[in-house]
């Protein structure tokens, strides 16, 4: 295992240590050790609050910052925060118009939400929640609520994070949300597995020369393994997942993001995103904006993700806000 | 070999074909196809130009944009741009103050940027030139103009442009270009090989268990072999060889970039960097401002470097600029 590491029980500790370091422009500790939170926070706005398992860097304290999220509870690698952490997020960020909890659909994540929010209620405190369930290959499309939540939370981020820092209602910042994530569809090939820096060796298997098709960003199983692909091959078998499920038609207009799994350089991103706008192209499918690059990472996985959304005029003015978080930034 | 590839001989143009539609918002192609240059330069100012082989990204390209670069000359993977390809972005950068080509200490830059400073001279244009040798490990101190230019190109890059932004005339950015590379000082640790893609395999090697302390940006072998060390270790490592290279003394303020080699994930480069840190503010050395992330790649290598640059007001102005490129973005 060639990282760069001390103790690996202590790397959640110290990467955000050194993140906090770095980013003390955007973000900054509280009281509790594994909640992030921005800084200068506008008065009288609803808080918006994210979490998950460390390992997925940018996602999610990455994500902290101005216009997007307040807060996110971060957990060991690859585990969800605890329920104390997406409690303590929601207080951090809790003025006087509620919060929005936008995570992803991970067992742990959505047991321990749950119990944050009636803690929160408690405590008097409006938390409302959004799930992402974004990755067409996690459940068949019947069964959306079984999915998991992928790279597409960054597109649920952005919109609700946008909807709230434009003054918008705890009902609306949720309904931005849902429809963000609503709109949404994902998938993802793997062509390495990751190796938990605890474990020492990857704990599942892609054999060189072949490809995991709808792979997890936990390794959890794909659809299909098949032969290594080229670039082109790859794109196609992403659209043709993606895009029939939500679906998406001749005219409609689209945000993509096409973000690496952690080790496959972004020079490979940039090839595949090419395939990608060519399919939709030809599809009749406008891309408004494009995102490429490590958004959304499984630790040292290769391999990407393709995520698309439908905009509609809402979504596009809060897709186009600007961001200013260490994971996306624009002006 | 993972890769996401069509035929590895197209990977440059795929890549900035992909580079150019995701980025339309701040760069465009020109008539050479080698050639990137950013959208919307102002009127009257110093042209900022660089180059160099592809494989390194952000580098080159990802530094073209508001504040920062104007063009980049695009050379295949690891291997320098044609003289013509700097000639051409020289031209339509150039208006009437010259133009300051910013490049790395390689043979194949030094060779083509001279004659395209030649040819530029024919066709009535100034260009200066500033070579960035800020690798440590690349030749003794002695020898300065053996040494390779590495992450260190960023901050020069950065100082240069912000320069030329401001209204600079082009002896005064490139006296801050040159006075942010003689600044600083950079050294990188290899944990695994890079494949080039067209050759399929690591043309050099790092056992397992072992990493390469000094290894350059296309495998250039470093100044020692030895067994895997902690974070800790590596950055003490780090920092024993860039501090007493300038040297850096108590009481500097200095600009820190840690930089991914490509495949090493984002969160191990927060825990080096929180290593770093530490030392530094042992020897009261304080971080004005740092930057973590890929910021200099070598294809899908596993390492990471370290570049310090000591501070004056001037530095601080220059690197407190806003910019806004793919690689470095700040409000």
């Amino acid at each position: 295992m060639q990282r760069i590491l001390n103790n690996p029980d202590d790397i959640v500790d110290e990467m955000l240590e050194g993140f906090l370091k770095t980013h003390s422009d955007m973000v900054e500790s509280t009281e509790n050790p594994r909640v992030v939170k921005a800084k200068n926070i506008p008065e009288g706005k609803v808080g918006v609050i994210t979490g998950g398992g460390s390992g997925h860097k940018p996602a999610f304290i990455g994500y902290v910052g101005k216009n997007m999220c307040d807060a996110a509870a971060v957990g060991e690698i690859c585990s969800s925060p605890t329920a104390a952490a997406f409690l303590d997020a929601c207080k951090v960020v809790s003025q006087d118009k509620g919060v929005a909890c936008l995570y992803g659909n991970y067992s742990g994540d959505n047991m321990n939400v749950k119990m944050a929010v009636k803690m929160a209620k408690k405590a008097g405190i409006t938390v409302k929640t959004v799930v992402a369930n974004d990755d067409v290959a996690s459940a068949p499309k019947d069964q959306r609520e079984k999915r998991r939540g992928v790279a597409g939370e960054i597109f649920m981020w952005k919109a609700g994070g946008a909807k709230a820092a434009l003054g918008g209602s705890l009902d609306e910042v949720i309904a931005a949300a849902q429809k963000a994530i609503d709109n949404t569809r994902s998938v993802g090939i793997g062509l390495t597995p990751c190796t938990l820096p605890a474990v020492g060796h990857p704990n599942f298997e892609i054999k060189e020369g072949t490809m995991e098709v709808g792979i997890g960003h936990h390794g959890e199983p794909g659809i299909e393994v098949c032969e290594l692909e080229t670039a082109s091959q790859m794109a196609k078998r992403m659209v043709d997942i993606v895009l029939p499920d939500y679906p998406f038609t001749e005219g409609d207009e689209v945000a993509v993001l096409v973000s690496g799994l952690g080790a496959t350089p972004v020079m490979e991103l940039y090839v595949l995103y090419n395939e990608i706008e060519k399919l939709l192209g030809e599809k009749g499918i406008h891309i408004y904006k494009s995102y490429v690059g490590n958004y959304f990472t499984s630790l040292d996985m290769m391999g990407a993700t393709l995520t698309v959304m439908k905009l509609d005029d809402e979504l596009k003015e809060l897709i186009d806000l600007p961001v200013y978080t260490m994971g996306m930034k624009q002006i």
